[in-house]
């Protein structure tokens, strides 16, 4: 269960709109749910502010619907990742109202209780075009998790005036999630300009001795612009979420 | 220039008690200075909160004395990493003042205003005896750059009960950094059940396959625990200064 | 020859119901056979206690039917890994009671001596969903030499108390494998927790710097649970023979 | 405190030879104790079957010596690897009766209890001299940890005659532990004509493309003799850990 | 021109059955020829033994064919590798004498004048029967240049005695060519046994760890049979010429 | 715009031609214009004296055309690497006067005003003909940047006197490419012979330990002959926009 | 010999002031000479307008003087680099007249006629203080061969400012040569500034995932400014020799 | 032992110089010889023509005077290699008329009987003078094993000439051995030249993204020169075994 659901929950007991053992059972329901395949951790949510994500990835479009139920039964919000088209089918003729987004390869469905608004605005920057579906997929993830977000795309070092023309938004945001492939080289110019955090997410653009995107990943690694950090190979997911970290505490 | 002496500098002229050529001659030094074998950034400090670091490795003790006290000069505190015994000890000579921490490899020398106080407690975990170097790196940066430091040590999941059993304290940091060599297992069990920002700093201890800190660095990479960042291979010092740009927002 | 099997034959010389001749030409079978492309080790079964295991992975239906039968013909069972839709086909066309197991890749036709049964429980344990064909490839590989099978799905660490939850599984089990992907740190908190041998599998699940399952292989092989071992990523065979010779002992 | 000490103190209260109160103070020494740089977990005796054991690379002397004063002092055995020489000197210092194998780079000092005998017989083969100290660790483990152990040297298989000579120890040995650099190849003969466990360990012996063990670690992880599991580069420990897990089951 | 070619024509003017004119204009052709797209030397055959053989990967039909047709237009044999099934059906199209190796992959036409017969007869050794497409490919272009090839199919370490059995092999060939994937073990077991040079062919049998054939290379550079030579992964072909030069000299 | 562009501008206001209200309203276009998934650098042409080129791997057919329909707009020439069939196709039917190379993956179109002609000859050297790809996208880059182009193609080093016979080519260069796969060793032979700047492009053309380009990018680093430059692999156009950059100086 | 000192004797033969015979005898020198351990290429000047220099690393300073007598016998230029201190004092020793730089390692003796002055100004740009003697090795080399020189020192992009400032630097120079480790970005953004040939060199400086000049060398092949060529790691020699390849053409 | 001493037992059997009874006795000594830390392969000189080598790396001295002396009191000769100051010492101490080759770190007692003298002439070429102790570890190996060695030093293919010049060695050595590092272009070129069998050692020379013998290994493996093969890195010696294998068949 989301945090926002309990504490709304206790709120409605303290003003005796809801019945103590009401308000049990709905609190007593198991914390983790076996489907033989899968462990639903229930208590995610309560835990860390959110509830369990669904990796798309090597799953069947069953056992993306078969979670999906479990995590939308309780009331909270259903998010996927990583979906193949089938995935994503399926989970739209499961859950209609679901949002799909095919450049992110995202699907959301909305809590009962909608989060908590986290403070401030996120910045994703991005060097280039083919960087966009890993940056969408930070965006979607954050505003699932009441983060604001703004946007600065196709900003790369080879062209340094297109980022130095755009500065002012890297002072307001309070967190920057900066997504590059290639030579990742865009961080550690964002680490030196801005004084927030800075989350850098390398991505698998590139050829050669991109590697697959290890080049960005060991540019971003060796920051000389202290105080980066930094998320694996095309993980925009785990970079917003490291945000929406910073953001709600 | 620190951010701090720039208000104190702008309040004296506020309140009559420097007169504005003073506070000119002070604000129009060069933002950046060159030694022949060094550029330093003097407005570092204004634009991200904390001077120009000295990275010691790689330097000669008279290239470290010489660019110490040129930012000495100016009031900016003096903060030196990586240092050789040479460069600790010239330094000692040059400025009797400066405190070196041997297990850290630091050097520190108070600026003339104190560091602006960060809000909460930083939170450093270290998996094994062996990392504590890289930790203290962590913790002495972090306190120069006014954050507050608390520590749990030797609590790697091979006796998970040791960490269990110290929840609470997962519970009340601002930022955790997870300090952990071989398997680099810690980080993915703190960024599960903690709330908040957890920074993963992978360690070169361990041997054969640990390929100097490649297994942990992977393994944090991957962590299955969502939202953990990560930085450099004993980089501790980067790992405070995130959590510094978080804890200063 | 399966041990059982020569075992039984000598049994029934004992006894009088089979002549020493029959016995004689039962035995005097070539310990290997040559079929042009493929060299099989009939006394394999007789050596370690169970027949050569077909890898279909590089070879065409046609070869792996012309294997099986060779095998099948001396009452040995057929087993069969890494099977394509192709090779499974073309096995359940020449062997119609053989068992397909889609998940796991892999196909059986039971001996006509059963197998000896071995000592204990096999627990198999799984940090995802995604891990399952793995570990469905370990558990099928385990019951067909004999051991009894128990399973423990989807309990990786970034929700400790999953595992934590089941822990009298760890203390029960003979032997546990450990089926993991991504940061593969499931192992090291399971090695912590058991006594009893941890057999750990990394997978190829993952993406980016999990490069197709180096990350978990490297966690596993660092572990800081002393006395977990290692087997090849994504070898759920190997980990079950590995189980199966400690069980049988 | 180790099983054993735990066993014999409930033998003591039930003969009436301990007092209750007594016993009561014995067991309620803290489970885990903390020296600032060290969480010390008294309890992995209990939970394991031996206590914790202190890993020397990156530890002064020091911290070596007094790590090992408070598990001493609760009776337990002490076990040190990979010690340099200064602590194995200040081990010796501190404990007299400590015994230190210089090519194993170990200490050993026994428990007050001994401990249980395990059964059976583990054969530890080496492919080379190079190999002795990784083969040496593993077998002063063993030995503490309460295994018989006996040994095979230099058979490795550019000359298998010695190898196959040698082969009924392969088939008297309960587990088998195969140490070998360069090709690693032995581990796959071996894995071959033995039926029980079989645990490889890489060394880095070897030059050029051995790449400090690489080429044996790879070797061994794709043995073509299913069932063989692999530690660390060079964990004789490790391995010996296993082989105990297996023979005290 | 092969070798065998020029001194045919040398013989026809010595006995006066070829005039000087002929013979010149023969021999006079340029020795490289130009296509646009390739660069053909013409007088490797002379040089080497062997005409120049066309690497099919990454060439169109029509490229190959048109190679092909220039070197046959000389009576020098045609002899064409890594063929997918477009070049291999264009080749057939154009010269219908050619014989295609489905399995080798390969196409071969011969030469005017047969080619020189290699002394002694190669054998070709393979690990398993996922090798046996690397192993053919050395068959074949042995044979084309004219070694006698024998075989032996599937005799990996993990059954020796398949190996020792038929020892008598290694014994009387005057070149082995090693071929293995997984763990390249076999190359250090018949390197131990026999006198004569043995080539070792990694091929890219195998998966997760194998790394496409990295494993069984680095064991077979690593071998502790001193004298084993190696090739590149899958490179049958490589190897087979290798043998030709030792057969031929 | 391009360089030539703004001269050419200039000298109209110059001779009266064009008002300098006109003039300014070219002049005035933003130097970067945004797309929303792509940021144009209009300046880069100005700059660098090429415009902006459009890397197709990764963009949408769709975004491929958006791109290029801002640049053609304002007179500067479109040029586009690594394209699709589909992105081939999409901008063929928007710019029926576009050249695509179907070999080296590229579409031109020229601008309004031809770029500037470079001083002396570029030389494109392959070692095979399976580079031919590569060597084709650095041709047809160098030529819209105004470059002569010569060509020697198919001369690796295997049968050294191809490349020998044409030396006086590698004397009349201004610049050398060199492309070649599999060993790369042709850079270092041309690198050795030739005086002027040499760039290796290594391709990745080969299999096994050709690691996709790794072997003969090393290769290159590493040449024994003093002055040789590398570019990333396969990366004809990098090579051949180097190669502009000089012959433009 | 020096193509200087070719055109110099021709010129003496033309004026009459040296006999034919003389220049015969001068001019009739072997062009390679063999030392037993080396074979000193002598005509390489002649061919490259630069004579052989003596690669320290690896050669006894016995060897290292002995190769250096036989350059400067004839009147060329000695330059050696990678010099042991041991290999610097010989050289001393042995020709009073030689200028060594110990932070470069090098040693140099000018020819008798001095070298062809290069066209324009190499620029060297240096990321950070550490990358100071790779940098001095370029200058030197470059100055050797007649190559006027300017710096730019410590101006990463952690600063950007740094490098805007000086930017007409960047705008006057004829060829760059970018020296960067850790994460290498600088070369990116002076590539995407400048017009002319830019030449990155990465260095070894930096730790962990910086993996001794890997994470530089990546990001700089990856370069997202077309047109950035990169020599081997901590090669300055060769950067240098690149420059005056085109400085000289 | 040896095969030329058994053939010569034999002989003087024949003749009656040597009783039955003595001839068994030698023959008679157990073929493998256990030291402890060390089983010696005393049949290995009769099965492939050269007594078991000492590996001198991580033996201690006494464990290489302890080999040696069962090798030699059987009147096999000793060869050792990779013997460090203190082995050789050892070496000449208890054998004074053992050779030491300080260049090659080799050490050789010839036996009672002189080994068989090989077919042809054995060249060893090497690129640059850093690669000679490498090339005399070959040499000194070849002439043991009853080779005859010739060599051609510093022909690296920066200045290709010099190895031009030299062709003819090329045509009349029946194996060549070519030792490069950095590139290690020159096999590829020898490769192309030469009829006879090449064999290639790549070596450690060079630095940066030479990595320790990498580049060259990886170039050697990727020959474009046909039937080159390779062996490990530094490995002098098992170049030579492999000349001898060929040079003695």
């Amino acid at each position: 269960m989301r945090r926002e659901r309990v504490r709304d929950l206790l709120a409605r007991v303290a003003d005796g709109s809801l019945g103590v053992d009401g308000a049990l059972d709905t609190l007593s329901a198991e914390p983790t749910e076996s489907l033989g395949f899968a462990t639903i951790d229930h208590h995610r949510a309560l835990r860390q502010g959110f509830p369990e994500v669904i990796y798309g990835a090597g799953k069947t479009p069953e056992q993306i619907v078969a979670i999906a139920s479990r995590i939308a039964e309780r009331g909270d919000g259903v998010f996927a990742t990583r979906l193949s088209g089938d995935g994503a089918g399926a989970l739209t003729s499961a859950f209609p109202a679901i949002e799909c987004n095919a450049v992110a390869r995202t699907a959301y469905l909305a809590p009962d209780t909608p989060p908590e608004v986290a403070k401030g605005s996120l910045l994703v920057v991005t060097a280039g075009t083919s960087d966009l579906p890993v940056a969408e997929e930070a965006a979607v993830t954050a505003r699932a998790m009441g983060c604001e977000v703004a946007r600065l795309t196709d900003v790369g070092v080879a062209g340094i005036h297109r980022l130095l023309a755009r500065r002012p938004m890297l002072d307001t945001a309070r967190v920057i999630i900066v997504v590059a492939g290639m030579d990742g080289a865009l961080s550690s110019v964002v680490g030196g300009l801005a004084r927030v955090p800075v989350i850098a997410v390398p991505t698998s653009v590139g050829y050669g001795a991109a590697f697959g995107g290890i080049a960005p990943l060991l540019t971003m690694l060796n920051s000389c612009a202290a105080g980066v950090t930094v998320v694996n190979i095309d993980n925009g997911f785990g970079a917003a979420v490291a945000a929406a970290r910073i953001m709600h505490a």
